[in-house]
């Protein structure tokens, strides 16, 4: 195991899911700290792309039933190929065994994989041959009810509870594009062998947003706080840009200001979050790597000891999804959109002439002069209908056309959808392995956790210098108005007290309250600085505004007081 | 639909999931509003259960693998009796039908089932007769991985991935007892026959503490803080009390202080979010009601259209849950408690004579001297000794017997744990019927939501009282800067002012905002209270203290201005 993860499980970070039971690989526990970490995580999303977008939350059901991901595709084409050894019955995902093997990217098809199976006469780790390959789908499937009952499967993303809800969400929204629908949950993908820890799990959580937009307008009011940031962009021919937002619009990088927009507000958000600037780029998907329905897609990468490792998703879905589920579910999911000013159009109409009819058609000639008024086809001379199932034909000696001019007020439009979609968990890792440092301090070498501050799990510590009864009442009493303040805080009194420091260094947390002598005699504590062990001393009284204001910014100590200890 | 429901869905508080493609029973989903109020009540039980306990938050999935339910018993006993149809092929879970068509309560066996189907003659619906009863598990079961993978079931209780994680947990808390560990998420029952809308679902929140404890010490530091509230009880006789929680324990109707110390706590928690004093009770689980390991078990029951409904289970699991653990994975779950003072014990001890040994057992003789130091049992005048597979009876005349005195630091003991369990659904939905009120407000019916003002989802509307650019700006303005404050904001500038105050009262939001013609002069607004309908001015400066003050106490906004209008 490496340092850093001994240390995130050791400290109740992250552990294996169902330890005792010898463990299941692509699933993980958060621990206190983990959890108190990720759930941040969360509520900060919520802040930069919920509160403040013009979105909503909703909680849709992780499991789903068969029609909604029939329509989505995923029950046919959410699959990896999956190699099984005769021998030893192993089952391997092809393309990660023959990258590790051959130093192959293989192809993610049947086909490709068995042609390399053969050319290269690949074996199982046991020695063992290899059966046909098969395309393996990723969802976990169940069974909802008794009996046969109804198939159901895990969502293999929260975006489809969006979909499927739109109509709803719509008219929340009044129909008035555009506006955005956001949800926080698990997901899951069944993954034929997980191996990477944390990064490849079966069962995970996503933020994701849905933003649905005229699809002629793919732009944002707000673009103007990010077009002159300067982001590293890898685009799809593998070129490196340091560029600012509004440059890589104009030049064509980046497909349109709505996708720039999104890559400019996650970028904030993943460094607010902790993620390092010279450790975070944005690599455009390759244009055989992309959905086929994608018109741009833009995937956030955070640099870990796993490499580059893809953290966010920003993509141009289109009219794809809609379009699907109108087409499965028979409704109607567009928007009526009314113009600013209503159109006139002319148009060409069929005028019935009842008096041949009526000799030729008899009893039908009514119904046939109804068809053909309502008739919406092109009109030539001879027009073919279908009444009641009868095939008739009208030559044009039976009908006039008039052309008529007709005022139009609005249009329906299936809006297209952006899609910013993050994967929580390796954002939480990728926080934890940047964060993760050491240096030395008292001539020795000292873990640190170099969260932002915002984001640690445990904020303060509150400390007695010495573990006697008028020490641990005053630190009692301050960690209890600490904690009424809203400040995660917790009390320790076990062990020296450059033990206990280097113990909440090594979590993360910013902030050390001791409770010494003075404190006894002038009501007086001290606050530490995790980074700097920098020292200064405060009035009890001033505490929680002080450290309030250090919660949320970056501000140096000395501002609150005199540094008495480097 | 009842009245209450054709509001909640219209307005976006829950929706049928899946309703494009005909819906599904026992699945919901939260739209804005609903998630809104959900995520209040989960953070609100965070600050009661969490941060206001000594307990942890941890997370773990939701699916767990087969070793962990055949453990807890769940694989075999979570279950329902199912009968089907022959002729139309419904199911329909047992003892709800037979309620429903015979107004008996059957037993939940499968020999009771048949015994009142044979016995009534009783029928399907469609006139068809049904099968032999059969149990059915509600867990929904999946596969892990490829091929046939591994048995997994999604969760039935969040509880059972706290214990599980026990060893873990114990050792963040570095063994000292007692502690708590919650988790918040989802659950699921793969009911047979869900009907009751969001009452019975399939997937559904649950929000559960596991507080450990040291079964001699089942007391709370903090009980004094419930002791003397007044609660409703209904005891397991269906005698009704209302009694202070001290008295109940001194009266033996509540088994032990700990119990009540969390019903006086959850009583607490759940009137702080919204229930009422007269449709909230606490009551006790019957003898053949409760699980067999249970010591005491009382539910939470709020009242609605349903009848009482069970919102909350707070038991005594006594060590039931770590034992079986224990047992199934062969791990140490228990924790060592050292005594305040080592304690001296006397114990026999065996000497065994090699002299005589020696010649009797030649080589094993020193293999038998060792057995016979390390024996464990009652010492008798011959014992029975199993060396390496070999019966060997060792009498009297081989070892001497001493008294020696051993000092004891401490013991092992396997904790038991008290755990309140909370369906954060139902909660939700009981907190929405009991605050839909309706009132006459000039002259004409109003429908108004009365929640909590710190669990309204939208907390204030910001509405401009002409649509009209002056106007507008400064409400955009007003609307940013709460929001950036972190209150909850809607701008709304559609319809007449009285409509849009209609249509915040019926959402819950406890106060609109309005700027008016006077607000271009002097910079002054509205604030305007959901409940009375009153309303006061208030300079825009004076704006965000005023609203946090109100809104996180249940003061009278006269307080806060001179009330102009009733």
């Amino acid at each position: 195991m490496s340092e850093i993860m001994e240390m995130l499980v050791r400290r109740g970070f992250l552990w294996q899911s169902f330890e005792i039971y010898g463990g299941m690989a692509g699933f993980i526990d958060y621990g206190p700290l983990g959890n108190g970490l990720r759930r941040k995580l969360e509520n900060l999303w919520r802040e930069f792309f919920v509160i403040n977008e013009r979105a909503v939350e909703i909680d849709t059901p992780t499991i789903g039933i068969e029609e909604v991901f029939i329509a989505s595709g995923h029950a046919t084409s959410f699959t990896d190929v999956a190699i099984e050894c005769k021998e030893c019955g192993r089952v391997f995902r092809a393309d990660h065994y023959i990258k590790e093997k051959l130093g192959i990217e293989a192809d993610e098809t049947v086909e490709s994989v068995k042609e390399i199976l053969e050319t290269f006469d690949l074996k199982c780790e046991c020695g063992g041959s290899f059966k046909e390959p098969e395309p393996f789908n990723l969802m976990f499937s169940t069974t909802i009810g008794p009996g046969k009952g109804k198939k159901g499967y895990l969502r293999p993303e929260t975006a489809q509870g969006i979909f499927i809800a739109f109509k709803r969400v719509s008219d929340y929204f009044r129909d008035k594009l555009p506006f955005g629908v956001a949800q926080i949950g698990r997901a899951y993908r069944n993954e034929i062998s997980p191996r990477q820890g944390v990064i490849r799990l079966r069962e995970f959580n996503q933020a994701e947003l849905e933003f649905f937009v005229d699809p002629r307008e793919k732009k944002h009011p707000y673009f103007h706080l990010y077009e002159n940031d300067v982001v590293t962009l890898v685009d799809k021919f593998d070129n490196e840009h340091k560029i600012t937002l509004k440059e890589a619009v104009e030049k064509g990088i980046i497909a349109h200001q709505l996708l720039a927009y999104f890559i400019g507000k996650t970028r904030r958000f993943l460094l607010k979050a902790g993620l390092k600037e010279d450790k975070l780029r944005f690599r455009q998907h390759k244009d055989d790597e992309r959905a086929h329905y994608a018109v741009d897609c833009w995937d956030a990468e955070a640099l870990t000891s796993y490499g580059w490792i893809e953290i966010v998703g920003i993509a141009d879905r289109t009219d794809y999804d809609l379009s699907k589920h109108i087409k499965h579910s028979g409704e109607d999911l567009s928007i009526y959109i009314p113009f600013k000013e209503p159109i006139t159009v002319k148009r060409k109409k069929i005028i019935p002439k009842m008096n041949k009819l009526g000799p030729e058609f008899k009893g039908k000639a009514k119904k046939i002069a109804e068809f053909l008024k309502n008739y919406q086809g092109e009109i030539t001379d001879s027009i073919e209908l279908d009444v009641d199932g009868e095939k008739i034909t009208v030559s044009r000696e039976y009908f006039d056309v008039q052309e008529v001019e007709e005022r139009i007020h609005g249009e329906k439009i299936v809006p297209h959808v952006i899609e910013p979609s993050f994967g929580l968990d390796r954002i939480t890792y990728a926080i934890l392995e940047q964060a993760f440092d050491k240096d030395v301090v008292d001539g020795e070498e000292r873990r640190v956790l170099r969260l932002k501050r915002w984001m640690a799990p445990v904020q303060v510590a509150v400390l007695p210098l010495l573990s006697k009864d008028e020490f641990i009442s005053v630190s009692h009493e301050i960690a209890a108005m600490l904690k009424e303040a809203g400040i995660f805080t917790e009390y320790d009194d076990s062990g020296s007290i450059g033990r206990r420091y280097r113990r909440f260094d090594e979590i993360g947390t910013p902030f050390c309250v001791t409770i010494d002598h003075q404190t006894l005699e002038d009501r007086t504590v001290t606050i530490r600085d995790r980074d700097t062990t920098k020292q200064i001393r405060i009035s009890i009284d001033e505490l929680v505004p002080a450290l309030k204001e250090l919660l949320t910014a970056e501000k140096d100590i000395s501002e609150f007081g005199e540094i008495f200890k480097e």
